[in-house]
């Protein structure tokens, strides 16, 4: 029985699209090879989905050549035949002796493909500041062709990704409607006396298990749900071994993911007749976020957004000093954040038709925290909430 | 109400050996100042566990500081305060200004840190090859302190990781109990016409609501589990739209997780009567599997239990190119193993009472694969493995 290949998500034309919008931005950078290791993007160029990156890995994008190569340990080698769409000629599996090896090193087998090619002489792109291109690797490629001509290529694919198309913007609205069911069942399971750890468990169920018409995958990010004083701050998450308290705060910052497509979406539920402080924070909160979507259309810039929203809440008394959004999309662990466009000010990118942005303006205080979050995508004539989810303090 | 502090899941003198055990190794490789950003080695060293890791952070060791210096994005900081044991003048928290930005980065601030310190005139140690630490870390490192002076200093801590505590292996058997619940779950839950996704979704719910006595985490690699052809090779997972079929392979690599510590377990379901090729294969995995185990005992090498391993398998058709295991414990995404200890030719790692190796000779062929594995304790005169799980393949 032979191997059933290239089972890939989207239309050949896709991958087309997305590789020559690459290569002009390459071609714009002055970068005739771009050595791709970052998950997200080499399954948005190929298709390649597999849980390997944890090893050295990667897709060759070459200016003059049609098809990018994928490269990775041989015994994933059979993922990218499946997952991409890839002819045989493009697909390299190394030997595992590369594999995590004090003596050798994947970059040794890649300046030998570089070299092998003569791209070696070619300027190299590189995303210098990603979790998967470490210090080492840029070392053992500088050992290995001393006169390697280098440029910075970090984010060079997330800003052809953070334009997203209809297709893809069809499997964001799938990953919606997962998130949406998601969210109403950690809501309603919320309540005093029952095991954190019970919620987060119908929570990771959910995110799978998806619809009865599509299922999900396991989001970017585990489920963050802390509660107590743990919503004091951005990343903590439940406590496997406590029970909800009448007076907590509980925070909810939850994805749907649908073929690595996430929808993400912040709420906070109090458990007990909640405090006027907090009360207060919810009201600005989200009277803030709604003034500031009713103003974003295609055209503002992203620091403008970030403006519109500090002169919402401008003598309310709450305070955010982080950024309030960031775009995302497709991703892989650890962050479905695509790495360019943060509402914040400084950020000078025009919003455009297609851009999809997680408006999050998480609030921390000093012993309990606020987030109601809208993620939206930017329309002809102004934006979309991918959600429609109350927005308020639930109360429980 | 003030804020609660320092909760941290093992006694302050655990956390006082693995800091001497750790500058032990700094002073022995010449390094005065470690620069720690893996995010599984600042919650050993400080108990620090937040999914806040998608930004630049890190631990820093000092040879004549009695505490490290806990630094992250200051809307984390109290995710410091709460689960570290670090008192307030270990924990600084930089301004949002750093977070991905095109105009600065963290390792300015961490510049800025070291020199204030006069830390910029020590040896600096950096774990050059980690997920976490980008070429342009080391790059601004250096732009920032030309004159710095750097050793590598990847896996430093992950050694001293690589020996467990008690009380660490407390955990490790709590994951244990977990694994077995989920890996009995996914099994019972398999058959013909039930969706996959729907036995991931069980898989997931169950990895964090774990036993009555505790919860469990969301492990460092989501639920490995795919089906048909998918098994071929070592990545993939389910097909969330598709439903299990007369004549599937179903690979399952699951683990539990407590506190971050894991118990990774793979098994294999055929589904119909199995093919003789398939059925020789298990009998073959499972033999050499056992046969490899009783050899283990402290003082044996990684490389001579790999030796064993291939020694059983000889003849029978059956080859295993890669390595066939690994030291695993304490992790976070994207791996639960510590790039230490490899079984495969080469290792000269002396084995030691305590340490934990996931036993994983995972055979890909053609167009299917089959896993058993079993993961270990290295205990005082052999090895005792952690889940008694049936060693077989599974007929659903």
């Amino acid at each position: 029985m032979a191997l059933e290949r290239n089972r890939i998500h989207f239309e050949r034309s896709e991958y087309d699209r997305r590789l020559r919008k690459t290569k002009e931005r390459m071609d714009h950078a002055g970068i005739e090879v771009l050595l791709v290791v970052d998950p997200a993007n080499m399954n948005y160029l190929t298709g390649y989905d597999g849980w390997s990156f944890y090893v050295h890995q990667g897709v060759i994008v070459v200016l003059d050549r049609e098809e990018p190569i994928w490269f990775g340990r041989r015994q994933d080698s059979n993922g990218a035949r499946i997952t991409t769409w890839l002819t045989e000629d493009s697909i390299l599996g190394y030997p595992d002796e590369y594999v995590q090896s004090r003596y050798t090193h994947t970059m040794v087998y890649v300046a030998n493909l570089l070299r092998g090619e003569g791209w070696d002489r070619r300027v190299l792109g590189l995303e210098l500041d990603n979790y998967w291109f470490s210090a080492r690797m840029l070392l053992t490629l500088q050992e290995e062709i001393p006169d390697l001509r280098t440029r910075d290529a970090t984010n060079l694919v997330n800003w052809v990704r953070t334009v997203k198309s209809d297709p893809e913007i069809r499997y964001m609205r799938e990953a919606a409607e997962i998130c949406t069911r998601v969210m109403n069942l950690a809501i309603e399971n919320i309540a005093v006396g029952t095991m954190e750890k019970d919620v987060a468990a119908i929570v990771a169920g959910a995110q799978i298990a998806g619809t009865d018409r599509f299922g999900g995958d396991s989001p970017a990010i585990f489920p963050i749900m802390p509660s107590g004083q743990n919503t004091s701050t951005a990343h903590l998450t439940f406590d496997p071994d406590r029970a909800y308290r009448s007076g907590d705060v509980v925070l909810l910052e939850l994805a749907g993911a649908r073929r690595r497509y996430h929808a993400p979406l912040s709420r906070t539920v109090y458990l007990g007749d909640p405090p006027a402080d907090l009360r207060n924070v919810a009201d600005t909160v989200v009277r803030g976020l709604n003034e500031t979507l009713d103003h974003i259309r295609p055209g503002i810039t992203a620091e403008e957004v970030e403006a519109r929203w500090r002169e919402s809440i401008r003598g309310s008394g709450v305070e955010k000093p982080s950024r309030v959004g960031y775009a995302y999309g497709l991703n892989y662990v650890p962050d479905w954040g695509e790495h360019t466009v943060s509402l914040r000010p400084g950020d000078k990118t025009v919003l455009e038709r297609g851009m999809t942005i997680h408006f999050m303006p998480g609030i921390w205080l000093d012993t309990y925290g606020f987030e109601c979050s809208e993620p939206f995508l930017v329309t002809e004539d102004g934006c979309e909430k991918f959600i429609d989810f109350p927005q308020k303090l639930f109360v429980r």
